[in-house]
């Protein structure tokens, strides 16, 4: 298959490397075409990856993943083109974190709104599912870091997206992977990083995640 | 112990009763000295059970527990009386939950501020410790019904009131308990409810918890 991949940082850089090992093209977007760490992601990662502008990432994607960072993502998402966007499945990976006052960081959008409902209302026309922000990026495409089975959450409006994500998780190895219905459920996700945050403190690594255990 | 239970829903009662089923010293306040639910209580529980107004509750203890609803603890907490709360270990239960939009509801306070830490402001010389606000009643006081260990949470300034809820807790059966830090950390465990009251829909049942897993 063939992905974009938004945003050259940790998650992107971790989530595109994945996706070449598994024999997919994968194309890293970033706001300018010469990017260094875009560069060396098309140069290191194989046969498959290659790089250009968010525009470039989003038109050569069948599915675009959403790496950059929540204060800068509607900004890049429209550098990326809506046109670009347009019936493609958009995973949703950012959180809208804001460091402005130092750490622990509150959130942009919250409670009542989500950045992923943002998103999907700027470009109405995307399969936008929200994923994959719950955990750290290692995590992310290796849950067996961690014991036992433990969760994953989607969100979003059309179900055949969710389905093609959740093939895509599984393919990373996720088991507990929970559906928590249309994208306003996105509000309890992002929301969560508030506790995420609060846990990396006090387990002092970001190697952990939440196991759902019911009755 | 003796114990004040500050409202007479679901979280209370349950608490209540399985202090007394402790063999604790149990007394569950509400806003009139006659109310039907406490007094129900103070008829059914057993030895030990008595009711009383908010203040004669909270004067009785000398643990309290915060179970009145989150939109009324202020108004609960102020019919205490700050002098029957001073000193003492005052466990809030309570979630700052509007349904004024109906469900799923939002949080009336949320991000850079908590119920928690509003409680503590008004009541400076009350032990405030957050905990048990992550989990449905049934759950609180029974952790085995679910599979597994799993996890709660605590947040509070006084290290040593940590310590004695720990202790309580630990008496209702749980084993995975994180110390989140100081209070602010209930800016997490509050805003947590927000992914629970979607997982809550999902999953079709209260009776659900997290665990959390680390490598």
């Amino acid at each position: 298959m063939r992905f974009g991949i938004l945003g050259t940082g940790m998650v992107g850089q971790t989530l595109a490397r994945k996706l070449v090992e598994q024999g997919h093209e994968v194309r890293m977007g970033s706001r300018s075409a010469d990017n260094d760490k875009a560069a060396e992601f098309a140069t290191e990662a194989g046969q498959g990856a290659s790089h250009g502008t968010f525009a470039d990432a989003a038109a050569f994607g069948t599915i675009v993943f959403n790496c950059t960072a929540g204060a800068h993502s509607l900004d890049a998402l429209h550098a990326a083109g809506a046109q670009n966007l347009s019936g493609k499945v958009l995973i949703d990976v950012c959180n809208p974190l804001d460091f402005s006052k130092g750490f622990p960081p509150s959130l942009s959008v919250v409670n009542t709104d989500s950045q992923a409902e943002r998103i999907q209302r700027a470009f109405p026309a995307a399969r936008v599912v929200k994923a994959l922000n719950t955990v750290n990026a290692a995590v992310m495409v290796a849950p067996e870091r961690l014991p036992g089975t433990h969760a994953l959450f989607t969100c979003g409006n059309d179900p055949e997206a969710k389905q093609i994500v959740e093939e895509i998780l599984r393919g990373f190895g996720w088991e507990q992977i929970i559906d928590l219905g249309d994208l306003s459920s996105a509000r309890g996700t992002e929301a969560y990083l508030l506790l995420w945050v609060q846990m990396y403190q006090v387990l002092a690594t970001p190697d952990f995640n939440i196991a759902v255990v019911r009755g």
